[in-house]
């Protein structure tokens, strides 16, 4: 796995954290995942120890989570 | 201001922090201080808005919480 994938659920912290790591890390190497639409990823996400999103997920497994928009339970919920 | 400035205080969460970003967006392109010994650079944090460590401040101003260290009232307690 060579990219990071970005976390989100569509709220304005993860839109407005989505666009740094966008201008900061390249589109190309991140792919972006908005989980409160596509809630198959769900799991995933979790098991990669995201809490809260917006998360990064780094090509080496490590979950950076970023500012704070909503956690994983609000967003299954 | 072109480089990103990615302020941190030496705990375990701002050095693991601090290796995926210099891995995701490149050692040239990001200043790294630590404010627990540069605490001249403190009152430019805040100023930021930084609240916490490890935190990114991007080239275009916004401040991107990673993780958890510490908060800034910790590291100048």
């Amino acid at each position: 796995m060579n990219k990071s994938i970005f976390y989100h659920a569509g709220c304005p912290v993860c839109v407005s954290a989505e666009h740094d790591i966008i201008n900061l890390i390249g589109r190309e190497n991140v792919e972006v995942v908005n989980i409160g639409e596509n809630r198959a990823r769900i799991p995933e996400a979790e098991k990669a120890g995201v809490n809260s999103v917006p998360a990064l997920v780094t090509p080496n497994g490590n979950t950076l989570h970023i500012n704070f928009g909503a956690s994983l339970a609000d967003v299954k919920g």
